[in-house]
């Protein structure tokens, strides 16, 4: 009975403290972190009802994300779990000029990449819903995610749930060719999309130089009811720019630009997609687009993907911008 | 519509690492901490579903109470916000033999400390529950905050919701006259009580050198549904033997005695309320004394109030002792 | 027989660690601070012979604090001991662009606030004394701490000891109005008068863009030995310029502007009180804005209030720039 | 051309601080962990030459094994290096009593897992080798990897090194029968054995109450040279008795019992059999027991498996049972 | 001006965290430790007015061992300092049974080794000073360093001021012979001996089992007010009984034994000397030495040299044994 | 029968944490440095075969040291081992813009400063060598310690052994007059030099405001096979801007300039030469000055003078540059 579901895979991310190499490392951070369970966690503080749907091995880990997700008053009640597998880990390497942050995955097997059509209540999940979310990353995880993520998809539509859709190419999941094939069909059921100019590039063929044009593209070649680009200009590994434009019904919606010094930049997207659904449940797009990159503005400043923000905190920086 | 509901004061409890003293120390560790707040959580972590009631600020103190509760799926959804109160914190030296554990207290004009008869919406709360378990601290805080606690217990007997009220008397609130005017008072709404041979003695005057005449009395002068009695054996600040004792229908049941190095022994009395209410809810008194028994000895081996154990791990233990 | 005397507050400041949001923290650092602490530290770090005079609880926090000024060689002889009250504590969010710093307050009933007039031994620790240093702060902790400032300044100016005041408008303690009307009565006593272009504006309605007109204005209001004004231009939550113009017998006296990386800001200004009243006992105004302000500007480089820096380091700064 | 050459495989084990559960850490501390390489590098700080064989993935986690072992002069020339595989991951719990130490692993698919016959070039390795050392664990990997092993005993025959091997039964690999069937066949050459009176009932069916009539019957059962039984006596969680019995030629050779504190018991039969096959290199059986058994009882005061003590400490022990 | 005057050498303590070996760690605790030092700061705490005497370094280390001594109101207004010699380090790694703890010294050409006769102000110092307390340990450390402190008995006899030496012979110094020849000399001076069985023997050679006998025979050998022995029981690395004697007047005064969880034994012997003089001075000698050794058992719960704990703590400790 | 032959001390770093002073730290971080350490490290990581020549104290420090060079696969089997002396030490404070980065030495008296020729097997140790690299540093360290440095190099020349040679003065140690009568009498056998404009001209009396003009001269003035210098512009105590220049038959090659976010720049120069010597013995000199300023690049961004990089990241960042 959320207003938000979202589905998706969360890992377990490790991380060597004070710029130091795996390789040399003798503790490591530890975080969760998934695309789709930060924008349910975001939405939930947001002020939204959420509920975050994956599979989880019954295991500390699996616990832990369960854990993270309710600590911000996600509703997980729907969460399945495996006894057979297990939850993957990335990790990451913290860089500075001109050593670049790094990033390497040991995900294979996990839980979620073994989810099957059938496993998933949907029928109790939609129900009162109003908008579904989910990456270009779980289709990638695997043939059975990949229907499952159809099916849900299918299921949303049938209940009449607007289906929201963050592309999120990742290259060490599929091929470029596979994520097009995929993510193209899938666009039959999406209602919004959030993405970057380059992955349009990458998964729709669309080449511009102008997010505005991406924009217009999306909604020319898509049915969609809304579209969404994210803008990163990185200056070094600790200093970027970062916006957002939006469009809906012909009119293009720009936020403004902020200047922002990096502490930790996973799961920016993510809460630019959840403030952005906010905004558009909420309110209109234009204030969609520029509380989104406000409240995602703010999760530069934190380590780890979950955004500590609030909803005040986001709107108080919206009004000195 | 939880089975378990619980009224009471949660604080922020700081430690300095190491056994340092807090006036050397240069960091502190953060917790979170209160009677009430344990048993709801230890009880989500059993499988009972719990709601955790109370008045926290609205400042990051409050919301990190209010997470820690919703981490292990504890329902906070009645919790109460005051923009005006503080959150009460409490710190704890640890010592080593011959020096002795430290604790003092700042909790003066805590949010729920200016708790009232009437902010609570007790109808939605006891619909449907199953037992309403509190200590004697939260009547001890305030003279509000005790005629808060009457007003639930009366409301609970409305329902037909079974009472367990934890005795522990705590000195720095009120004078021992004080606790035993009002506990004496509380028990005629009370079904199950948990307490010490100590607390027995200055609260109901019950002066008894053996657990069971203390069980027994207890059982005589009020009429009670169950009892239990918990017993610490203090070996050295590290070390102790715990046990505990319950009465039910005339009987008398016993739990084995465990022999425990001390992490931390906060909260323990905490587990084995919530182990001991989760027996009485799903199987039988000896069950639910042996359950309860092991499953807060196991609870000393973690830095902290909260039971990161399982049911599985307790009753693991069960069988090996 | 000190030569500076200062009288304040002094807290508990508890911060979490590694841009942390304190609704997530699980670890504390703690800072003692406090505006004239901060300045009888740096004085006696500088050379000078100084006393603190306070009131603190007589527990950890207490003696933490009366533990911190000794470690410099702060006389603390003549400090007040309450069995009644509490330390004030207050706590700090570092941010980066664009999460700005947080700060709030938990200083309520501390045992400074309830100081109340005859209780310090002023004709002891005046006697022999150069100077009296105290900030806006002290006088808006409550109407007992209001009158204690007058007492002593009524006091300090029969034993002719120069009285210093740094304006340090704190808008959580009063309105301005109130501060206003305090400060402007104590200005009668007042010979130098530390302070910012926008504290001159709150306080002393002197509304002027530049420093020059501030300084000026000043001297030419109030009837004042000296008076001098710090400038710190934010250009992060990081980096910031820092500088500071004083003024005495009508001539202007600037000082170079420091470009800064800021580690934590809190406590530069009381590093140029002390570092520009060292300047002015020991040489002549001109150095005494330079030092203070390559004293200040050092301070900027390390975590917490007190500055670590000797003066070798503040001169051969001054030398460098 | 090293004297001890040992082959197996080498874990990343991640362990939460201070009694955390896995559940609730947000740190993990790093150690690097495997039989065959703590015999290598144990022999090497003793003053062995000895070079440790293994598949390592071509990462950071790879890398750090390597490096872990040359640190203390180990010879890892001969490693094979695989840029499809991964490293295997474990997780460790440490537990107070009465909660136990918990370990669970996540190691399939790992590098070494995958190594198979052919690919070590024994030749080169074992020219001029005294000794080769591995554990019941390496064939256990999978069955290329128990044939691998096979190939290398095969192989050490023919060049006349003598075999040594820890039983070391681990029950998540296969079951034990599997191990039965495997092990009892490798004994055909083997010279050395090192084990426990548990795993020599599980694996060889001995089943005495006595370690001496373990040793005993393992020589008849076998073609041995020497026999060497470990002994813990567990008295919690953090204490235990230590102490070995050796068999050589028909006479028994004890070794006293050490009271020891536990901080990690990880590596500790890996220390002595380093310290065990030292003393027969080097000096005689009697000596080999008790050296072994003093050098790894020391071994329990460090975290992880590495045994940083030296050989000086381990006969300075000696000296004071 | 100060009560208790104490002289001696301060040295910068540096040992690993969490029982790690020097050679294996990456960080090191560091704390200020010296046997003088540490009575001055005991002392203070009590309420002495006490100073300390010390030659130390121009360099952070330096001021730091100065900021310990203020810290605890202890003066050091007649510190000599010296911009051509280093601090004094040592190493120590805590072990764990069987693995012994272990101390290693980089003390050469330390600021005080090169204090020489004239350089201290003992005319100001001794002026209404009551006790003169100094270790053994001091006029070992070079020659100069002995003539300095025959030099300041001297002194202080003729300042009626009392001599107390805590023997504390240190075999990385000096020799046994070397040793005992200036100690034996000392005694002429001295009126108040703290020591051990241990030393007594090695210094005095007074070779007996029980401690009232070396009490008695020091009594008789030497002219004394007072002798006090400490004497250890050492369990195991972490537990030992802790007890002393004392006698005066021929009388014999004993303390009760203290069963002990030891953290850091550092230091406890200072913190007996210092509760044993303050007795002396306030009370009497069966006070003292019971006031002694409760204040000094306290002492082994805190890592570091410097007693934290409070007179009110020891008396009830006392009350309570 | 290493390729890479070094030779000089290595100390241990000890370095407060969080840009705190050396006053005021409770925890220092532990490193292990020296430029033909870092030399040797970084040449075995690029995948030449090192070997490291010093003499270094029996004791954990000295192991220590050893054992960082082995982890990285660095030959230290000639290494000369003292039981007399002491590994030398040296302190960093880190600073934020205005305060500098501050050092300072305890290394007199250390094992390799005692060093005298005939104490090393040169005779094995050149066999088959390549390069010897050494710094200005090893002969400035004693008397001795010059000999044996040019005992070494003429060693070198007799196995026509390329002699490279990083001038590196470091007053500390020696005047510039002394440095450069011996720094210029070792340039007789000398084939590669790495230095700065700064040291170019305080040793070698080469005063040009331009790297090239300082290549130059330097080529003329000496009969050498290569000359590299690098540069440094301090942009802050953070950043920098970082290249270098090389000239070899007349030719000048030239490296792009990185734009670096310092998080330690220990050993800099070290990962330069390195790279430098690398790229001469397995390419051409362009390529040997690109790398070499590539690789150093990225040390910047690593804590320690240890480049934990790879060849392939730092030709990846060539690539992109």
């Amino acid at each position: 009975m959320a207003e938000l579901i979202t589905l998706g895979e969360a890992m377990i991310r490790l991380s060597p403290p004070d710029f130091k190499r795996l390789e040399q490392t003798s503790t490591l951070d530890v975080h969760v972190s998934g695309d789709e369970l930060n924008v349910a966690i975001a939405g939930a503080r947001l002020g939204l009802s959420t509920e975050y749907v994956s599979r989880l091995p019954l295991n500390p880990f699996g616990r832990m994300i369960n854990n993270k997700a309710r600590e911000h008053g996600v509703d997980t009640s729907n969460m399945l779990w495996s006894d057979k597998h297990r939850a993957g880990f990335y990790f990451v390497e913290f860089g500075a000029n001109p050593r670049t942050h790094n990033v390497f995955y040991d995900r294979k097997k996990s839980a979620i990449a073994k989810i099957e059509p059938g496993m998933v209540n949907w029928d109790q999940i939609f129900k009162g819903a109003k908008i579904f979310h989910l990456s270009g990353i779980t289709p990638g995880l695997s043939t059975s995610a990949e229907a499952t993520t159809k099916e849900a998809m299918q299921k949303a539509k049938e209940f009449n749930v607007i289906i929201s859709l963050d592309v999120n190419f990742c290259p060490g999941l599929w091929s470029e060719e596979e994520a097009h094939k995929c993510l193209v069909d899938l666009m039959q059921y999406t209602d919004i999309v959030v993405t970057t100019k380059k992955d349009a590039k990458t998964i729709f063929h669309i080449d511009s130089k102008k997010n505005e044009d991406v924009v217009r593209k999306l909604l020319e070649k898509f049915k969609l009811k809304a579209v969404a680009v994210t803008q990163r200009e990185t200056l070094s590994e600790w200093k970027c720019k970062w916006t957002a434009m939006a469009s809906h019904d012909g009119k293009i919606y720009d936020a403004p630009t902020y200047e922002i010094d990096i502490i930790d930049q996973a799961g920016c997207r993510d809460s630019f997609s959840a403030g952005f659904l906010y905004g558009y449940l909420t309110s209109d797009i234009d204030y969609a687009v520029k509380f989104g990159t406000a409240y995602s503005a703010l999760n530069h400043s934190i380590h780890g993907d979950i955004n500590w923000c609030t909803k005040e905190e986001a709107e108080s920086l919206m009004k000195n911008s």
